[in-house]
């Protein structure tokens, strides 16, 4: 018996945060049926907080896919104003069942022209950014608008994962899969969310954040300018 | 004001499940400080899972390291009969201030012969094989024994990389990682643990390990043997 087949596609890009899309490529190879490819613009390896991802293909060799991924990261910033990038993003999305999300991938969904007055989530420090693209911006850590399902900040891509999961495979299915990876979390903290973090903890990664945020903000506000 | 720093080296191998690492290496490359190298026998591409991680450095390359990280997978049954592998893991963990494991890896640590009367944890699914090498199998989800720090299944790999972050920077950096990561896990099933996953999906899960137990369990047998 032959299983059904989906494709599935995540888009890599410069300075992508690793483990928002490997968390989910890690849930998504399990379920039965899943073809999924890895891509990027040039095809070439990317380096991603040191890890080299080797063996991608290019966007434009992808005809098409049943779902679309996009995580995000520090590289989102620079990715907002790739006109080649954001186009093959829309393409695919147009003939895909399901256009999702991790972290900042949301803010390339919106600077593609997907998100306009649609829910989404997004990491938590750059989540505002997507009202500029019309979006209206939801703080739950897996949003579901429709056939857009958004995740939060990095590892809310596991969460959005078995999320999708479901959808594709039955919750059996997702539930077997959670089961095979332990995922039963028990940080050491409860700092996972600006509201529960102490406040010290809060200042020092929002800190962190300003330093990079005027050149987010410019890009996202070009971005949307240009939609 | 230069950082302090220290050298974490990762252990890979073919058939290694990439979460495992993926999760650990996120967290622990916010570290201030921390020098990641991600190692193999043979220094060449390794394929996990259908990702393929390139440039890697070859162990025998590796002089030493101040913490070492073996992760688990499907391929730890026939990680526990490579000598060169289980050589290079005992000379790195002879100068390592912390050895460390998340799944099945430390089943590797047992068959390197560094657990005899360590509690060590593992994945739920092969975890009683610790007391084949007279290790003590721990249900914690990360098991703290003196040098020797030790993760449950999979995604036990955040929860175990945010307390070595603890230990080796402090718990206010590794708050602010949490934070970063926006690690407030929310999964959709409540399925990660045997104890509280469905009846239904434990038994599909235990069915499809049991095809590959015979397997596992004669690698662990003659593992031990040779200690």
């Amino acid at each position: 018996v032959s299983k059904p087949s989906f494709e599935i596609v995540f888009v890599l890009f410069e300075g992508v945060t690793q483990l928002d899309f490997t968390g989910p490529h890690q849930v998504l190879s399990r379920v039965p049926g899943a073809a999924i490819r890895v891509a990027s613009v040039a095809g070439t390896p990317i380096t991603a907080d040191g890890l080299v991802f080797a063996s991608l293909s290019r966007l434009a060799d992808v005809e098409r896919c049943d779902v679309l991924i996009v995580p995000g990261g520090f590289g989102t910033t620079a990715a907002m104003g790739d006109p080649a990038l954001l186009g093959e993003i829309r393409r695919l999305a147009a003939g895909a069942g399901f256009v999702t999300s991790v972290c900042t991938g949301s803010l390339l969904l919106a600077a593609a022209g997907l998100l306009e007055g649609r829910r989404a989530a997004c990491h938590w420090a750059s989540r505002d950014l997507l009202a500029l693209f019309g979006a209206i911006p939801d703080p739950g850590r897996v949003v579901c608008d429709g056939h857009l399902i958004t995740g939060g900040g990095v590892t809310a891509g596991i969460d959005f994962a078995l999320t999708l999961a479901a959808e594709l495979a039955g919750p059996e299915t997702a539930q077997a899969i959670q089961l095979s990876l332990e995922y039963a979390a028990a940080p050491p903290f409860r700092s996972g969310r600006p509201e529960t973090a102490p406040a010290e903890v809060l200042a020092r990664v929002e800190k962190a954040t300003a330093r990079t945020w005027p050149e987010r903000l410019a890009a996202a506000t070009a971005a949307a300018a240009r939609l």
